[in-house]
């Protein structure tokens, strides 16, 4: 069961620029910045009540970043939502005909398992199902 | 100050195709399903935790929902911000440089103030401030 947005996912062109916008423009505060090297990007983390922006800047022209910003422009790149069993969230999807890009999760940024659905079947919005690496219900099935 | 995000809106070209996916593909329940005629659109809201989905449809060809379909297809089309105080959090949004389109907040959908930001300045992301209409800092600056 999808339990509360996760995060919004923004693809920037350079992180400083926007993370100066979201602290003095809209007066949030930056928790942190790393690169994910597996993701060719440079993430900066924000918490908004109980959802968490992340500014998404491609360190590589490589980086599906960079794919999205050549095509899109900045912008949201992807939600994420938080689910309580994300193999059980896959698989009803899929019995629903919803495409996925993975049917089974894989570890993903900040201790988490992640998969994403196919933007074809989604209506536009590039979707994310993400849930703790360590919680029993996010296990990956062993089937 | 920004307290939470208050909603997404993601514009669809069909309300009812699109809560089928919500509702079926996530699992996610609609609230219900009104038409904001100021807005000319149909919109379809879910609770997400303390998040709304709001399912945009356009009802006319001449509705902004409609001009963003045309040029972007579905996706997301703006993120709201809740604020305990909309005005400064306007003043604030400009005296750090931020263009406005709205420099004073109006009355939007579900009774609350509202007031956007202009798109050039926020790093390609529709945002709108929001303030329950009744709330003593979302009162409309006198001056």
């Amino acid at each position: 069961m999808i339990t509360q947005i996760d995060h919004l996912g923004i693809a920037v062109k350079n992180i400083e620029t926007a993370v100066e916008y979201y602290e003095k423009g809209l007066g949030l505060e930056c928790e942190h910045i790393e690169v994910v090297e597996s993701q060719k990007v440079r993430t900066a983390f924000f918490k908004v009540g109980d959802v968490h922006l992340e500014l998404l800047e491609p360190t590589s022209p490589e980086s599906p970043i960079a794919k999205f910003l050549e095509k899109n422009g900045e912008g949201i790149h992807h939600v994420a939502f938080a689910t309580d069993g994300i193999q059980k969230q896959l698989a009803d999807a899929s019995a629903a005909g919803i495409r996925l890009i993975h049917d089974k999760p894989f570890p993903g940024a900040g201790d988490k398992l992640v998969a994403f659905l196919h933007p074809k079947s989604t209506h536009g919005v590039l979707t994310e199902f993400c849930a703790p690496a360590d919680s029993p219900a996010a296990t990956v099935a062993e089937d």
